[in-house]
């Protein structure tokens, strides 16, 4: 019996801790819920039952214990092209299948983690496709209805995971392999920034673009995931080290669909699903700005009917060329068509996508990140096999864009078609932003939807999204020249500085007006035991490098140390050397820097009329 | 008459600013020269003298003024390949030529300056070739030795600066074809990092590589110009902005050439002149570090051999297409050269390069940056002519690396062979680091050789390059527990903080040892009119943002100031607040706290054994 219903990641971690389950019991339960679901088209291969409780068990004797395993205990499952020791990898071509020695790099550190692999999912035959039918182990379907396709090509990995089989499962993306099935499943697909993650042991598809991605039941999960996947192992030579980029977290401006740009292949309720999305993210302290899709459409289609398709035949030339019968022949018929390009071709496709970065760079300065429906519809199974390319064409129209022009995304579940099927949204960033989008992704999730994949279980609260810390930004008092209209507070504005308050330093600090000053200043200097009412400053957040850059301009005897304020909290500000307001006019009565200018303007003005 | 005679810049500039001379007299010496200079082959096209003694007139109703106009009157040539308005665009090929109707944005940058165009120069045809006898305008010669080949691509813009005709010119570099030519007539090239100039309105060979250069009498001269020119102007898809990386301009280590990887195709003297730059570079405060060159020779081969020869294809298709006989044989046989390569061979040449890179990576870990011989070699115009593809390719064996590899260099003359004829040597940094290197460049040009190209001129004192602008960088004082060894030291080394020197403050310092601090730290305090021996500090050199981040997370009472050291300069330091001393012990009388904290261990180890 399942000890426990949820299977989101904080929720185990927790009956763990509280000893309401443990690993084995886990295992068992998980095993049993395969055994029970009825599409056997989600997994490719599964360690046997007994191993997975071996390792169940064997937790218990890792010396970290469950505070220093992360995933201590957490089953998941692995995309079929993603090298998993113990298991064949097939990406779905049982002719093409190969028995790995090592974990990917990806699933190594989930295992260093504590974390438990079940085993192998389905997926679109070589990752070339986001439907889910293109492989010869069936067609993993919708999790709502059975009729309709799983999406794709992580298609068996998304199944699992909103099935409640496992609690989370890696997949890969290209074109949008990693957030099409997210969307039709009702769960969340992180998607990093390329590189993030390592490839190495992943079957490649287009190798300058492929990203390892997650699914998860929340994006806390989701996230948690990926941070600690990600490794740039030297073993990738696309590898990248995460320098995160902030995004204002309120706000913040998000670009949306507009006019023609909005295609949804008739799909009212799609239309509907992304417009709520779009007011329920304005609702949480954004604002929709709308974008010309042109450019971004115009990569997306770069991707299939430009020379990146000889991508993936370079990823599998000679068993393509000494086994095309073994393969899909749609896959083969898309793969084939990377013959037809030149070298030529492939500099030229370059060209035309840097040409469309630049246009595209016009779009994000208007906006901080983008909120596009994941795929713009869905149909069902049969639809798919009449129209296996058209079809899967639509279903890229705003996933194929991303991984070319070096964005990372989250896509979300976006509520329900009237007929009970799940769509989904997708927050896009800038290459690094993958921290800050996972706590925009997950606030608008809970917006948005009440219950996770087709567990009928509410997100847990317990995986929230904290923001990320501070660390990349310093606020900073000023205290005399730099304040708001004073002759150096462009300093501040030049450096992008935020205001974030007018307020008074804490009682035991005094204000000097320092002699033979240009422009004139005051000095802030704390003395212990004096009880005054505090000195006016202004705090103004820079990032750590305009705040550098600040820092290293001021002339002392100003320096920069740290003050409290009257509600008792700490900021950097702008102090004074002791030495130097010996002698000079204790100013600390006039309450601060402006009030002081102020009464000597109209003691000049009174002078001069007098 | 010519009224000076040295075209460096900042002897052109005091010289109009001393009334020594106009730039209306010096466009006049400027065509004087070149109608006396015996080597045809180094111009295409020339603006009629009239046209720019026109613009140099034009210059004094410029309300900017000479101090306004960084290149005030100063003369340079365009390479063909560049568009300049009023003068075709050849690329040496006359029936490819064109009539540009706006320059190069480049090129109107420099006009901008106040800089006077005075013509167009040869190259070896499209780009293509290290030597300069791949045109059908002649092949312009070795300044030194008209038996020898001048270096190509950029050979006319070379000789026209060796030679003293203009004050510096452009180029371009895919190969090495901005540093070949400076090596082989005793001047500089500028080889900026990709992107920092604009390609837009030059004819590409490789545009994923491209660069514009600048040829120079001396290094301050080529910066300055580079500095001038640069722009991310939006019309180059690959254009970039400089983002300064620092280099350590003292106990920096440079990577050299060791074992096998010292070729010279027999040049005992090159070998030579090579060893004797690296014992200089040494003694300007670096140290040599020998380095494993075949991941570097691997990449330098991908550029002829492998897919990247298609982009020149790409870039003349149409031209080559349906007017093959119109083009060098040479030439011609290298782009046909593209042809043979499919799309699928494209992407796997980025493949290995992006390996390649990997590998590179763990050289560059030892190195902050490398010296190499510019070319290996030089030859006589019969020599290439009779072994133009092995004999070039041998030119290329140090430079085709650099672009593939994204690094800047800045190519500087090493020398004369005994029999007179110059080679050189390249300062190769990562992208990026253009300021620094230029710093390093200058000093070694300076250390090794007298004169200037073929003018028998000394360098300019007055070019000096100086010191980047402390602007990116900060340079701190630590006085406690951040000094070597200390607790807290791993805070700097985790920010890549750079030592710059120890040494001690000005005299009116005192230091105070802070009661309750963990780990133990001291307090600095200036007391004016104490005469003291001075603080022992650290100074660490930081990035600005490594510095925010590092000021943002000191705690009070310590904070960051400006300190007076014993020279006499004046740096950010720590600083402590004037309250928190009062009735903490004075120590410095130690000299410093690491005396300090060594005097009390003594007094504890001996208070323990007594």
């Amino acid at each position: 019996m399942m000890p426990i219903s949820s299977l989101q990641i904080e929720d185990l971690l927790a009956a763990y801790r509280e000893a309401r389950a443990t690993p084995e019991q886990v295992i068992h339960a998980v095993y049993d819920r395969i055994d029970a679901w009825p599409d056997k088209a989600v997994w490719i291969s599964l360690f046997p039952r007994e191993e997975a409780l071996a390792r169940a068990r064997a937790l218990a004797e890792r010396p970290e214990g469950i505070d220093g395993l992360p995933l201590y205990g957490i089953p998941f499952a692995v995309k079929d092209n993603i090298d998993c020791a113990g298991l064949p990898t097939t990406a779905a071509c049982p002719d093409y299948a190969y028995q790995p020695w090592e974990n990917a790099t990806a699933v190594q550190r989930l295992l260093d983690a504590g974390a438990i692999a079940i085993g192998k999912t389905n997926l679109d035959q070589f990752a070339t496709g986001l439907n889910g039918t293109r492989s010869p182990y069936g067609a993993p379907r919708c999790v709502f209805d059975g009729e309709y396709i799983s999406g794709g090509s992580s298609s068996g990995s998304a199944v699992a995971v909103a099935a409640g089989l496992v609690s989370f499962a890696l997949g890969t993306d290209t074109a949008g392999s990693g957030r099409v099935p997210a969307a039709l499943n009702n769960i969340v697909g992180v998607k990093p920034t390329k590189g993030l993650l390592s490839t190495a042991g992943v079957v490649p598809a287009c190798r300058s673009l492929d990203c390892v991605t997650v699914f998860a039941l929340n994006v806390g999960d989701g996230n948690r995931v990926r941070r600690i996947s990600q490794a740039n192992d030297g073993d990738d030579p696309y590898g990248r080290t995460l320098t995160p980029r902030p995004l204002p977290l309120r706000g913040f401006r998000f670009g949306v669909l507009a006019g023609e740009d909005r295609k949804f292949c008739g799909d009212r309720d799609a239309a509907g699903l992304y417009d709520r999305a779009c007011e329920r993210l304005a609702s949480l302290g954004g604002q929709a700005v709308e974008i010309d899709y042109q450019p971004f459409a115009a990569a997306a289609a770069l991707l299939y009917d430009g020379p990146w398709v000889a991508e993936r035949l370079a990823a599998i030339q000679t068993f393509f060329n000494t086994s095309p019968g073994a393969i899909n022949p749609v896959v083969r018929q898309i793969i084939q068509g990377g013959r037809r390009f030149t070298s030529v071709d492939a500099f030229e496709g370059q060209y035309r996508l840097k040409a469309l970065e630049r246009v595209a760079a016009r779009e994000w300065e208007k906006i901080d990140f983008m909120l596009l429906p994941t795929c713009p519809t869905t149909y069902t199974v049969a639809e798919m096999e009449a129209n296996p390319i058209e079809y899967n064409a639509n279903l890229g129209l705003y996933t194929n864009f991303v991984n070319l022009l070096d964005c990372c995304g989250v896509a979300v579940p976006a509520g329900r078609r009237r007929d009970g099927l799940p769509l989904g949204v997708t927050l896009i960033g800038p290459a690094f932003t993958d921290d800050a989008l996972a706590v925009l992704a997950d606030r608008l999730h809970r917006a948005l939807v009440e219950t996770a994949g087709a567990t009928g279980q509410g997100l847990s609260a317990r995986s929230l999204v904290p923001e990320p810390a501070p660390a990349a930004y310093v606020d900073l008092a000023v205290v005399g020249a730099h304040l708001r209209g004073m002759p150096l507070h462009h300093q501040l504005t030049e450096l992008d500085a935020l205001f974030v308050r007018a307020c008074r330093t804490a009682a035991p600090y005094r204000l000097y007006a320092l002699p033979n000053t240009e422009p004139a200043k005051p000095g802030l200097i704390r003395e212990p035991g004096y009880a005054g009412k505090g000195v006016e400053v202004e705090v103004w957040r820079l990032t750590e490098a305009a705040f550098g850059r600040f820092v290293g301009r001021i002339p002392g005897p100003l320096g920069i140390g740290t003050v409290e304020l009257e509600d008792g909290s700490s900021v950097k500000s702008f102090l004074c050397e002791e030495w130097a307001v010996r002698g000079a006019e204790d100013i600390t009565g006039f309450g601060g820097w402006k009030a002081y200018c102020t009464a000597l303007t109209i003691k000049a003005g009174a002078a001069s009329a007098g």
